[in-house]
């Protein structure tokens, strides 16, 4: 990850931008001119020149955006798209028939605008639930939106700036990688997600770009199995949103084409999985309200499932987190989370580590160094280690802690 | 339900008392005199003059605390017991062999002074994980425990004070009833839980009393029916802690019996789950910060279960908890926590209710009155009704809301 030279476009081919439609800011005409020219933008398209190969992965909520279900419904179909529109402050969701008309009809402005066919632009929409989308509004702002797209680094950054809601700052990542015969292809990626996070989906949108030519189905596999650990492993509030999708376009401009199997296949699977934890790290680390991150791992569980839940029981226990942003080393509220978690362990057994710090020793507490322990929690990163000793099954979770913030910002979402 | 006169030692033969041992105040020299006597109470014990037949459930964590487990030990053996001793400020939890071992010394010292075998006294422990109880100072004041028991009603207040950590109120309540050929026989019960609260069990200690002579198969089949729609709905917090318990002592005093299967059993089985129904309104009006009770509804779904994830899922979602506290009408939290719950149902078909007001009607966002949703959410009590017209299953939760309290109260709980 190159934070600083990380944008969407930098994979050849892309080009991208974000314009104000004036739902951020409730009156257009009263826009501030000290008020951070980013803050106000809320309409994003990241678009390749030629039709790219779509996977994408989507929220298991039973209730899902209209905007997403068409997304869905393209991307599934298996035909080459050409980008993607985003807007936030609406999720276009619960509003019934006329969400999916009114995510057509913002595809349809866009596609007739760059000359192709709607069903080319997927569409996201992330915000209040339950609103009409201001298609009106939204159309307006997308002759500005597709004549500013750019290659260059501010409309990409624009784009990623337009999709964040409470976000307080963007998550763009990038890598160039070497392939076996020294070709080189790039990936790039931004998301939004704040709230309303956790597996599956990390409530979030994911854009991911790369001009290596990769056909959908491996696209598709590459990108759940990237997924599985690391965005599907962010718990911000235990909430899954009803608008989350994560989706990589490949439009193949680099002139390399990767095959299943091949070593290059692997390479790419491998940079990719690692740019979807650096961003799954950016998530929770920006979770509402968020002071800290903290990674919990889970040791020498007899299942898979075992690690899992323990994992996300103690990520997701709002006494955990209100601990961690306390910075109050009360472990024995880590044991009671994962006692409680419905995994198989015996209590005798376990031990206990809060940032290399051994707090539990075969299920009992330690006289462990209290300057020590706060010393540690006063560290921005976390870590939690509980050791089973029951089999060699292995998970984590990332997570942040729960503040004052996170209930002031979640108790006027909406106004 | 008689709240103004409700306490523990209502039916006949009971005696109850609450003392200081110093925890709560970390230095009882410098006590404060204007400090509300209440407050620093610790030690509390619920004592009756003639053994009683006992039922008791508990909590479901795998990690179980060691005056617990000692209690279930005693409680399932079948023989009848005197009475409970329960300390505040330390849960006896996570320490080890010594954790039976100092639970066993509180409950010798008790028995020694009151002449019973230690098996007649069950323990209990609530407060922080992971330190060694404080034998000495329980065992010092148990002879002013002891030789202060009375049945008059400021004794059973103050051993109801002395089991209370962040509870803001006490819980107290009592039934006088009528049985079948006009006999009448008292139930009473207390209890404490405020925070780690959810089923099973809903993070508490809770004592009933009664005064009719019932055998202990029947009386924990009527306790775990009563537990079941009670005290298993309440959610602070989605945490489940290591000591919960709830317990029947049924000391025969009144001279009436009640047999398995007869009408009385049905009467007195309607009295105890009322009882425990008013406590676990308590608890969630009183979860920890609350400022806010919230009934959450749900009908007609395909199977109990459905009913029950669904009722959960919203009880413990972040997102609408911290909507109810910002008294935002945010309801499409409500439909996403529903739609993520794990439950089968057509989200086209979904109603929900906000204390009456239709704002969700198949699936879609109605037009509802935000004045009216306003003035509603401004009410204390809040009802969510969720109706999916899949079938006719029903579940309820009673929860609160999320607020900056709850956060300061658990960011600093040890200190």
């Amino acid at each position: 990850m190159m934070k600083s030279e990380s944008y969407i476009t930098l994979p050849k081919g892309f080009k991208a931008n974000g314009v104000s439609a004036g739902m951020k800011i409730s009156d257009r005409a009263n826009y501030n001119p000290e008020m951070p020219r980013n803050s106000y933008l809320d309409v994003g398209m990241v678009l390749s020149d030629t039709p790219c190969n779509v996977a994408g992965v989507y929220t298991k909520n039973l209730v899902k955006g209209h905007s997403l279900v068409r997304s869905i419904d393209i991307i599934e179909s298996g035909n080459k798209v050409r980008g993607i529109i985003v807007n936030s402050k609406n999720a276009n969701a619960a509003v019934g028939k006329v969400g999916i008309e009114d995510a057509e009809a913002v595809a349809a402005k866009a596609a007739e605008l760059i000359d192709c066919r709607p069903s080319e632009i997927l569409t996201a929409s992330t915000g209040v639930i339950g609103t009409r989308l201001p298609v009106d509004k939204i159309t307006s702002a997308i002759p500005e939106l597709v004549s500013g797209l750019t290659s260059d680094a501010e409309g990409a950054h624009d784009s990623e700036f337009a999709m964040m809601t409470t976000d307080t700052v963007p998550k763009e990542v990038s890598a160039t990688i070497t392939l076996s015969e020294g070709h080189t292809i790039t990936i790039a990626g931004q998301a939004k997600g704040s709230g309303m996070i956790h597996p599956n989906l990390a409530t979030m949108i994911g854009i991911f770009t790369t001009d290596a030519d990769i056909k959908a189905p491996l696209l598709k596999s590459m990108l759940k199995d990237a997924v599985k650990y690391t965005f599907n492993r962010v718990s911000v509030d235990g909430d899954t949103s009803v608008c989350d999708m994560v989706i990589v376009l490949a439009n193949g401009e680099s002139g390399v084409t990767i095959e299943e199997g091949s070593e290059d296949a692997f390479i790419f699977a491998e940079a990719l999985r690692g740019l979807c934890e650096d961003i799954a790290r950016m998530l929770a680390s920006d979770g509402e309200g968020a002071t800290k991150f903290v990674e919990v791992e889970v040791y020498g569980a007899k299942t898979e499932k075992d690690a899992y839940l323990i994992a996300s029981s103690v990520a997701k226990s709002p006494l955990c987190k209100t601990a961690f942003f306390g910075m109050d080393a009360n472990c024995g509220r880590i044991l009671t989370a994962a006692g409680y978690s419905g995994a198989d362990f015996d209590p005798e057994k376990i031990d206990i580590k809060l940032s290399g710090l051994l707090v539990y020793q075969d299920g009992i507490a330690t006289d462990f160094d209290e300057e020590e322990a706060d010393r540690l929690l006063h560290e921005h990163d976390i870590k939690v280690e509980i050791i089973l000793k029951e089999g060699n099954c292995y998970d984590r979770m990332f997570t942040c802690d729960f503040s004052y913030k996170y209930v002031e910002i979640n108790g006027s979402y909406r106004t």
